[in-house]
């Protein structure tokens, strides 16, 4: 079924704490259409600026993303630059040149107004609202922010939360938005304030769903060899996202499903810089983590 | 069938963010078997002084634990204190008085020798050997151990792990105890030291079963109020031996629903001071939180 998936694209400079790479692809957008393409064909709205280099494009035409709502702008594409601490945990921003994305105005083409799940990637929540409105009946809207946006755009973030079904965070964001400690009760907080459905991310220690009637929460997939954290939330969005999608429905067991389908595709992204690991598997070796995290996981 | 328990029991002087308790039944060997109880009556070897009270007694005994090799040596029974931090994950050590404990000579009853399945509950690592020593043929023999000791007493430690079958250890222990950073690394080095299953627990964030042939992760069970985080690790050892012995056999479908008993017991501990909210569960109350354990855990 139909999946649309707003948010940016950028080139990134990484530090770990053994290796550097400079203009990586990146972006919330295009980890999460990578991620997703090996369950459902997701268009993407985006911006790049004149920079934006043919085979970039070409990977997610290959990956089959519809990219009929990448816009590219006059100027450079946003860049983002970040290092890791020897924990891998712990993440500090070196710069942010917004570049094309600072104007960017989105639009829905009108063969993606149909689009029956959306995903709304980090970006401002102005920015996330304004091109949710261009859909026309979205069946689950599910969203992802940031600390920044719930330090400087608190209001715009509380009218696009009254707006979705989901909310995808992570613990030091829901800690942040809620001010409980306690990640049960920032959860619990996250669904009185519009989301029907608050999925809390906790890195390595898995993450868990939370509704009314739903409570499923998953241990990360054991990943040995962390090289990149950057884009693990993404992909883990485009897993849960794209099986969804795949499955047309939102059940509580589809899910659940999702969740797994979202950690196990997080994991590979993890183990590679950039798209370098999950932009090169195969929708079998996608399905068969799948198989092994539901394997570790089965009671 | 038959488990057989060997540690500390103790009294706690303990200081949370927000509250204080003087003289607390404690000990590994009281949770433990207090935790056990609901799966098999455990075989109880430790020591107390003088002063531990009738009533403790008497908690251990109605809680089917059986007490024969339970010595009562002159002097007073060991103390301890500790203090939490706001986080419930850093706690300091105020004082250690080990008392009877410190020249405790472990003696199994003859009853007790036919023991199939053992928990060696944190103590020295000589002492844990020793009593092993004792029981004739035990089938599957799990021993805990703590920072001090991997500092302390190594090489008894070393030689301690070539006699088990199983580790239990929390991330801290198994980082120090093998140098390694990744827990999954850390866990697979545990198993080239001897025992053939190792059982890391991750406080908040669940626990792990490793062994050759069984991969198996769980979450914890999510706690929305900690009142005190004291003998939690005792507690998941009671609930996994306790079903292990209850089920008389360590297939892997055994020891994967060992983890959920584990999981769901020691969520009780933390609820209440020492044995406040553990030892006043009935066997409904276990049953019951397993199951809801298995609904959030489920695919």
């Amino acid at each position: 079924m139909s999946l649309l998936c707003i948010g940016t694209l950028a080139y990134d400079t990484i530090e770990t704490p053994t290796d550097r790479r400079e203009r990586s692809l990146g972006g919330s957008a295009t980890y999460f259409c990578v991620a997703s393409a090996s369950f459902a064909k997701p268009r993407l709205v985006g911006v790049v600026g004149t920079d934006f280099a043919d085979e970039d494009r070409q990977l997610l035409i290959d990956k089959q993303v519809d990219v009929e709502g990448l816009e590219v702008a006059e100027g450079e594409t946003f860049t983002w630059g970040g290092r890791y601490e020897a924990d891998w945990n712990t993440r500090h921003t070196l710069f942010t040149n917004l570049n094309v994305f600072e104007h960017f105005d989105p639009k829905v083409p009108d063969s993606y107004k149909d689009s029956r799940f959306v995903f709304l990637a980090n970006a401002h929540p102005a920015i996330q609202l304004k091109a949710l409105l261009q859909v026309e009946k979205p069946e689950f809207v599910v969203a992802d922010t940031m600390n920044l946006w719930i330090d400087i755009a608190l209001d715009d973030l509380k009218a696009l939360l009254q707006n979705i079904d989901g909310l995808i965070l992570n613990d030091e964001e829901a800690r942040m938005l809620t001010g409980e400690a306690n990640l049960i009760l920032a959860a619990k907080a996250v669904l009185t304030m519009g989301p029907k459905y608050v999925i809390l991310k906790k890195g390595e220690h898995g993450a868990f769903l939370m509704s009314e009637n739903v409570h499923f929460s998953l241990p990360a997939f054991p990943v040995t060899q962390v090289v990149d954290p950057t884009g693990a939330g993404d992909s883990f969005a485009g897993g849960f996202m794209g099986e969804i999608a795949r499955a047309g429905n939102i059940e509580p067991g589809t899910l659940r499903r999702a969740m797994v389908a979202g950690t196990a595709t997080a994991s590979f992204c993890v183990q590679g810089f950039s798209l370098e690991d999950i932009g090169s598997r195969t929708d079998a070796q996608i399905e068969a983590r799948i198989q092994q995290l539901l394997e570790i996981v089965t009671v």
